[in-house]
Formats: C-alpha cells, structure tokens, sequence
C-alpha cells in the first residue's frame, strides 16, 4: 500500500522503517525537503541525522508534507504535536480528504520545561482539533502511548503481551488500522470508541512521563489486565 | 493502628472494612453522623444505605470528620474530589497535622454530564491542592486508578498481577503506605516520585472511563510491563 508518513523524527523514522520492512511504498512527508537532507548532524539526544537514517533506507522516498499527502492512500501524523495541525494545513485538505490518517502525535507542551504539560486536555484532545480542522479525513488515534521502538514492533517487550488503544469516528478506519497493527506484531488492541476518547490517551502521557522516570527506560508499556 | 476514612461511599466502606478486617481500629469520617445514619434508602446506583453496611461492621465507628481526623493515626481521603478539600477543611488542621493522608480522591467533574473531565488536571491536581491547603500533612496518592473491589482485594484480578501507584514527599510516608498496599495483597508498586506526579494518575481516570466502557466492567487495571 502507498503510505505517506509526515514527520521525520524518531516516531516517523520507526513507522517508515517498519511499514517499507513490510512491503509498502512509504515516501516520509517534511517540511522542506533540501533543508533536511542537508543536516547531518545528529540531533540533541545524539541520534543520527534524517540523512544518515536514510541513506540506510533508499526505498523510503522523501517529500513535501503536500507530496507525501497525495502520495499516501494511508496517512501517517508523526510530526510533534504543537506542529500537526500547521504540517496538516501545508499537506493541503484536497491531498488528505476521504483518507485514514493514523495520528500518533500528542500535545505536549515544552514551554515551562520538563516534564512537559498537555497543551489541550481534558475537554478536548490534538485529535480531535486535526478530526474538527479536517472534517472528511478519517482520524484514527493510536500507538501515541508508547516509544518509538514499541510501537512497530511490540514483541520488544514481554513477547508483545501488552495494550495498544484505539480511538476514531469510522469503524472501517478503525478496522483498516488495526489489521496494520497486527502486522507490527499487536495483539492485543482495545478499542477506546470514538475520536473523543483519544482525550484518554493523550493523558496517559503525564503518567508514562513519571513512569519513563522512575524505571528509567522507555521500554514498558501498560497492559489492560480484565 | 487508629486509622480514620473520610468519606462514606464505595470506596470509603470497602478501604474501612479492608482495615477493620486486618485488624486496625477505624472510624469513617463523614459530615454529618446522624443524616448519615438515618438515610436507609438503597444509593442512586441500588447499593445499600450506609447504615446498612454498617449494621454488618459495628466494629466500624462513625464519627464527624474532626472526630475521624483525631481519632486517625492514619487518615484516608475517600470523599468525592470535588468535596474533599471542604471536607479536610472540616476535619480541622490541627487533627490532621503531621499524619499521613492517603489520598484515593480524583477531581471528577460530572457538571457536564457523563463521562466526567476532570476540574483540577495537567499543571495541578487535587492532591497538590491538598497538600498546599495542609503543608504538613504527609500527602501519599495511591489506589485512586481502581474501582473499590480491587482497591482491597488485587487478588480478585489475575492472581494481583496488577500495578498501583504512589506519590508523595514524604519517603518515610509512601513507605508506610506501601506496607499498608501489601498487606491489602499488593506485590507491584510503583513509586512515581513527589506530590505532582499525581497528576498522571489523576488524569488517568479518562482513560479508565473509556476502558471501562469498552470492556463493560470496572474490574480491570493496568499492568507497567517492562
């Protein structure tokens, strides 16, 4: 399948990494093209360069946020989330319309320093403002709880015995997303409702923040035990 | 141990009988003894009345929030979150000065209707409210992510293989809490770090309504797999 991803971070680079691994045709959608295949440096955390990761992954194509939009027949939102509705608008409505966008981003505010705040929460969440600003797009919230390396391949941790969520309007999307779940290796999926209930998953960052801090490592997950 | 529960709800009589049944002395705080008393109408849920559940626990006493607050070497918050600072304001600081305050109250807001938002989350929570309003009393948020049944008894759900939370300043405090967590069966417990890291688990709840919803019972909990 044709997937455009817009982000090319850490979260974008695992899910283009994953989905090319697994056969699609993945072009990775950016801001400016030139501007980031001209950065070699790594990144503050000392991951290597967008360009370093790439020259390792020739299959993945790179464009514009308009191009990978239009290239996708799926969508990926893997951009931060204080800039996902701007990387949304510059990927262009027509481009993103009737589509499934999987919207793995949260809202995190970094303003006042760590750890982050939500900069909307409670009675309102980043997916549903991008399912409001995109009326026709088929917003599906997932795998925004875990870190990078978890959400494409979940086997990492306890043989992939633990829970990924998902929230969303279109029960078809839903479906479609989850059977892409299962081919990371996710078995155990649970189904939110719908798009509002993404205020949930959002807010479980606060928690795994403090839990990220007190186990000191990234690599757990939560599994909904019933 | 003396031991004083505020509040007379679920949670309030499953914490008491809990205590009382691991041999502590407790009396359950409420606002008033004798409106308490006499209500004898099932609650808006079909549960029994309060005096009730207390005609099977007489060894349970019932007094006034400042009565409970004096009596407590140890005090539990088990009032409604939109009512527990008013409620601690009745149970007297001077009651309550110095002691360990396990705090189980979430900031529920059902103004709006179902499910609730909550009125105090993202840069604040309820138990920093408290632990503001009452500077030394030794505030530990623990057990507020379950429904009551499993609070008491981890062992009704997958042999306890399940993870509670805590936070406070106070380490001397979240480790007394914690031998009180074991003894209720608890094997896995997760120490976030200060009174803000309630903050992730109060807004949790969300997350545990939508899940609720989705698996049509309140006995689940999560797991920290890692």
């Amino acid at each position: 399948m044709n997937i455009g991803v817009f982000g090319s971070g850490m979260v974008g680079q695992a899910l283009s990494a994953r989905l090319a691994g697994l056969g699609h045709a993945v072009m990775v959608g950016t801001r400016d093209v030139g501007r980031l295949l001209a950065r070699t440096e790594p990144d503050g955390y000392g991951n290597p360069s967008f360009a370093d990761w790439h020259a390792e992954h020739p299959d993945i194509q790179v464009g514009t946020f308009a191009e990978a939009a239009a290239h996708g027949a799926l969508l990926v939102n893997a951009t931060n989330g204080g800039a996902s509705l701007e990387a949304l608008g510059l990927a262009g409505a027509v481009n993103l319309s009737g589509k499934v966008l999987v919207d793995i981003a949260n809202p995190l505010d970094f303003s006042q320093g760590m750890p982050p705040s939500l900069f909307v929460a409670n009675t309102d969440s980043l997916a549903e403002q991008i399912q409001r600003a995109f009326p026709d797009v088929k917003v599906v919230k997932t795998l925004n709880t875990l870190t990078a390396a978890l959400m494409v391949e979940p086997e990492r941790l306890a043989g992939g015995d633990h829970t990924v969520f998902l929230s969303g309007n279109d029960a078809g999307a839903k479906s479609e997303v989850a059977a892409l779940l299962r081919s990371f290796g996710w078995r155990d999926i649970l189904d939110l409702g719908d798009i509002t209930s993404a205020r949930g998953t959002e807010m479980l960052l606060p928690l795994w923040l403090r839990a990220w801090g007190a186990l000191g490592t990234g690599l757990f997950n939560v599994r909904v035990v019933r």
